[in-house]
Order: C-alpha cells, then structure tokens, then sequence
C-alpha cells in the first residue's frame, strides 16, 4: 500500500509543524489542523498573521525587559506605581499571574528565563546584568525574588542573592507555605515545616 | 492599575487566534504563543505558512472526497484496490484510522460529516449524493458503513441505508463488540448485548 499516512503533502506539513508545539501530539496537531481547515480562509489567514506578526513586530520594555508594544511597558511608564521596589521573575507569565491578584504595586524584572544548567541556559543568557546595574545604582529600595520553588529557582535565587548581597539592598522572597483552602493534612511536609518557620503574627484583617 | 491583562496587543491577538482552536483556552495558547516568541523567526513564518498554504491550496478527491494533493487520492487511483467495495466514513481521520489496521483494500467515501440536527447539519451539507450516485450507477458491490456509534452516527446510517437499500447492494456495517484486551467484567453492557447478538463462528486463526 503506498498510502501509508498522510494523504496530502500539505496535511502532512502542516501537522508536523503544529506537532512541534510543546505538548501537542500527532493526534491533537490533525485535529487542530483539520479545524482549521473547515475555517473560512480570511480567518486561517488572520491565524497565521497574527503569530507571524507577534514574532516580527515583539519589543521588550527597556526597563523590565517584559514583552510591550513600546519601548516602555505599561507597567514601567505608569508614574503612580513603585518604582524602587523591583519583583524579579521568571517570564512575563509570572508578571500576569501577580499583576491579576492586584497586590503588587512596584515594578518587574523579568529574567527569562532561570539558571537551568541540564538545558545549557547560564546567568549569561539572562538579563542578570542589568538586574545588578539597577540596584548597583541604588535604584531599588527592596528586591523581591519571585522564582518558581525548583532547584533551579533556588540556584537562580542564590546567585542574585550572592550577586547583590553587597549593595545593602533588602532582598525578600515571596512566602511559602500551605495554601489558601489547602488542609494541613494534604500538605507535604516541606511545605508544611516551612510555613511553621516561617510563622507570622496574626492579623485579624488577612 | 491600567495593565489589567496582556502588556502587548500583539500577544493579546495571537493568543486570541489559538484559543480559538478546539480544546485550547487562554492559558495553553499563551504557553504555546511564548513558546513560538521564542522559536527563530524562520520557523516562526513556516508555521504560519504552513497552514495558510494548506488552507489555500488544498483539494479533495473527485471521487471520494478524501484531501488530497492531487484530483485523484492516491487510494481512489491505485489499481490494486478494490474499487467496488466503498468504504463510507465521516472524515479524512477515519480514512487515516482504518488504512493503519491494513485489513482493508477497496476504497473510501468520504462524507464529511454526519447528520446532526443540533448542528444544522442535513443530508444536503454531506457528500451524500455523489455515494448514492456512484450506487444507482452500479459501481459497488458492497457498501461499509463505517460511523460513529452515537446517535448521530445511527441516524446517518439509517438514512443512508433507506437510500440505498433500494438498489440491491449489499450494506453491512463495521462489526461492535468487545475491544480486544477488554475484559467483560468492565464492558458496557449494550456493547456486551450487541456482541453476544452478534456472535461470529469460532476461527482459531483470528
């Protein structure tokens, strides 16, 4: 039988590159694929634009290094918000997720990325520097590290913590502990000791 | 805070253009729209040439309505297949499925679709006609149905049979039963019934 997979060239090309996403199958790139297929053609055209587009057209803001439209983020050009108090974070992901609980009125760094050895990523390939020259330039009057709870977000947090320590800034992280309607008894025992150490002074109004 | 949700228009668009596609909310298209920001600008443009292209260029078989580069699908167009016995499936992923098994060397009727009064789906919307066409002419000598068991699946193959039955082809449909390394403890019990109706004489080859 020489039909063996693919019926179509161009099926079989377009699959492949949807099956390149990270965890998208065969399975779910042909299902994909085959609905746009059914779309109008003016909509399939706009799909293809718009990340065509988004990849040509990106800018990063000079400051925090977030993804923006302007050279400038929203974020770093609004004068109302803090801007000696700097969170660093991982990817703009990290900046969406703490800018929806509305809690946090300083600015971001976003590293993109963190120290991940096994996937060749080093302090090198991330906007460290221009962390360090902000608080060398005494810009910053707290510096929050908000990296994941990894081995490799502690190895980052150690080496900014090395590399700042000595400009006399405070450095905080983001607490860990038992989350918001978690029970104490489903919680694991690293999380659960950390939150006892880390035990703050009750407030009747949290 | 004026930055409620996405720092960048672009973005925005992009991960509104993935979310439509089936089983993808907001935050898998922003997973996989930060993961192609991060893919090299080539790569980039050949995904979205690739499914513009396939949108833009693709054809169906003249015969059995299957994709296909050419006018002809390669199955429709090889000798060796049996072109009397036609296969009749929903779409182009039945055909893939099925030619996997290598149990089946006539040939497809692809329907694209099936009836579904929900979905404003009729017989006129389906490649209908053309099957019924090809039967009247006396171009097969068995007709497979081959849908999905659900109801729209029945109320398709209730209607194609009573529009076919009248010209003295033999209709049949794909055997339900039992999946092979299913125990029956854990079969449904309609599948379980349909199996033991439809009991085949014992072949210790199978």
């Amino acid at each position: 039988m020489s039909y063996t997979n693919f019926p179509s060239k161009l099926l079989e090309n377009a699959v492949a590159e949807f099956s390149k996403l990270p965890g998208i199958g065969r399975k779910t790139a042909l299902r994909l694929v085959l609905h746009l297929l059914n779309q109008p053609k003016e909509d399939v055209h706009l799909f293809g634009a718009s990340i065509t587009q988004l990849r040509d057209e990106i800018k990063h803001c000079n400051s925090c290094y977030n993804i923006s439209d302007t050279s400038l983020c929203d974020i770093c050009a609004n004068p109302k918000r803090d801007h000696e108090t700097i969170c660093v974070v991982e990817s703009i992901r990290d900046v969406m997720s703490i800018e929806r609980t509305q809690q946090f009125n300083g600015i971001y760094h976003v590293l993109g990325g963190i120290i991940s050895p096994m996937d060749g990523i080093g302090p090198s390939d991330l906007k460290i520097e221009p962390l360090i020259q902000k608080v060398s330039e005494g810009k910053a009057k707290e510096i929050i590290l908000a990296l994941s709870t990894t081995m490799e977000g502690d190895t980052t947090n150690f080496y900014l913590f090395k590399k700042m320590s000595k400009f006399n800034v405070p450095i905080t992280t983001i607490a860990r502990g038992v989350s918001i309607g978690d029970e104490l008894e489903y919680t694991d025992e690293i999380t659960l000791g950390r939150s006892i150490l880390h035990r703050t002074p009750f407030n009747q109004n949290l």
